[in-house]
């Protein structure tokens, strides 16, 4: 048993030589207080996925996420890695989990990377997407899927105003207040503003998110459609670094962690398990 | 004060004689045991709307839903009236409820109706989708919307047996107990199932539905889908008048009122209140 056991060690070896695992992970966060194990009250996603994780490895793992979400924030694919603590082939952790999770929380892919992977070390991009309901009445449907706002939004103006974030600024302006960085400069890939029936969707892609930097731009924004500020003054907003200049911090429920991105060689170096 | 408010009911009277309103509901049955108020536990969507009622109007009022809805079923568009206690003229019933309802439930509509409009009674058809999540991998964001199905399911197939219910007959075997009814007979009008990108929809329209009796259509042909009925044995099902004999009952997640149908007649009659 031993012998064999050993054998399995060293194919797992093989292929990813310290049997790291990557989850990507789809979650409704209505009723969860976001990604991070913390304190007491509602769970969290972290908690949730590290408790079935030790009932079915029979050993405590700790599960690092590529990035924090807040409490009733979504994600269609959060990655998060753990270091496999024994040999993992035949393991089919997509049903495993599926058979101990709540309902709104998925893992719909599990593989096996490089030792060196690190779910939030490696993200090379993150993709954030805010989603409004801008419809003349509420909707109960989506009302824990999208902040709702009556007034018909004008797009195109959304749309410019939302270029002027795209290129490396000191950010700081749109970082809240609770969280310790070495650095507040990130480089926001693209961005764009686009209906999609009655919704209409922010979409923000770059290296790094300072916190509820993705809410404080769509709150500035908003803002600055309803006549309270105009397209030119973002540029001055960032130099001031003053999250006082900036627009409010909206609503949780409308916010997606929608995809993260690591090197090509990352990605062809892992396989399914 | 007394002659004014007189005077205001008469002209309420004059408008719709016994003051009665209907309310067009949006609710994420989700955290709620359904719409009939009952028993402890979870609040239902009755209870909660009766509730709120009171508080505005200071003075109970019942609620009369146009059908009921199951534990963790939804409604896009469900009905209700109710008999105005006093003038309410300048009450702006949207913007009411949506301060104090619970993000879950919304009204769309509120309008002054005919003294002879009834929501159960009046409805002449009611349409109710069941939606399956078609995919490969489940989807926590869609968990508590839809059902899922992993194995890719034949449309054409589908829809093509779901026409065999379209008619008038005797529906027993699709009827679930626990509910008197006097008869089992009901027309279904029309009936369909489309895809939209991985959901597949079952569409039912018709004059009335018995308990569960979407659900368990859908249960029924899922199993024909998967080859365990035939096609030509639905006909055969029906006339057995056998619950026994149809398929499970399909999880209330799937499920939606998507609206009720009145006479025309009573629809010019309202105005929005």
């Amino acid at each position: 048993m031993k012998v064999a056991s050993h054998l399995n060690f060293d194919v797992l070896k093989a292929r990813a030589p310290h049997g790291k695992v990557k989850l990507t992970i789809e979650y409704d966060g209505s009723n969860f207080k976001g990604w991070q194990r913390q304190g007491q009250g509602l769970p969290s996603i972290q908690q949730t996925l590290e408790d079935i994780l030790e009932k079915v490895l029979k050993t405590p793992v700790h599960l690092m996420g590529a990035g924090r979400t807040d409490a009733g924030v979504h994600a269609e694919n959060q990655v998060a890695h753990f270091i496999a603590p024994k040999n993992l082939q035949g393991y089919n952790f997509v049903h495993l989990f599926q058979a101990f999770l709540p309902p709104e929380i998925t893992i719909k892919k599990a593989e096996l990377v490089p030792a060196h992977f690190h779910a939030q070390r490696s993200a090379v991009a993150k993709t954030y997407i805010y989603r409004i309901w801008n419809s003349s009445t509420p909707s109960g449907l989506r009302s824990k899927r999208s902040l709702w706002i009556r007034k018909p939004l004008n797009i195109e103006r959304l749309n410019l105003a939302i270029q002027a974030l795209v290129g490396t600024f000191d950010f700081n302006c749109f970082r809240s207040e609770g969280s310790a960085v070495k650095s507040t400069v990130r480089t926001i890939h693209w961005a764009k503003v686009e209906k999609r029936g009655d919704f209409i969707e922010f979409e923000i892609n770059g290296d790094g998110f300072l916190k509820q930097m993705v809410r404080n731009i769509v709150g500035t924004l908003l803002q600055l459609e309803m006549g309270l500020r105009e397209e030119e003054s973002i540029p001055k907003l960032i130099e001031s670094r003053n999250r006082m200049e900036a627009g409010p911090t909206v609503g949780p429920q409308g916010l997606y962690l929608a995809r993260v991105f690591y090197p090509e060689e990352l990605d062809i170096l892992s396989q399914p398990l």
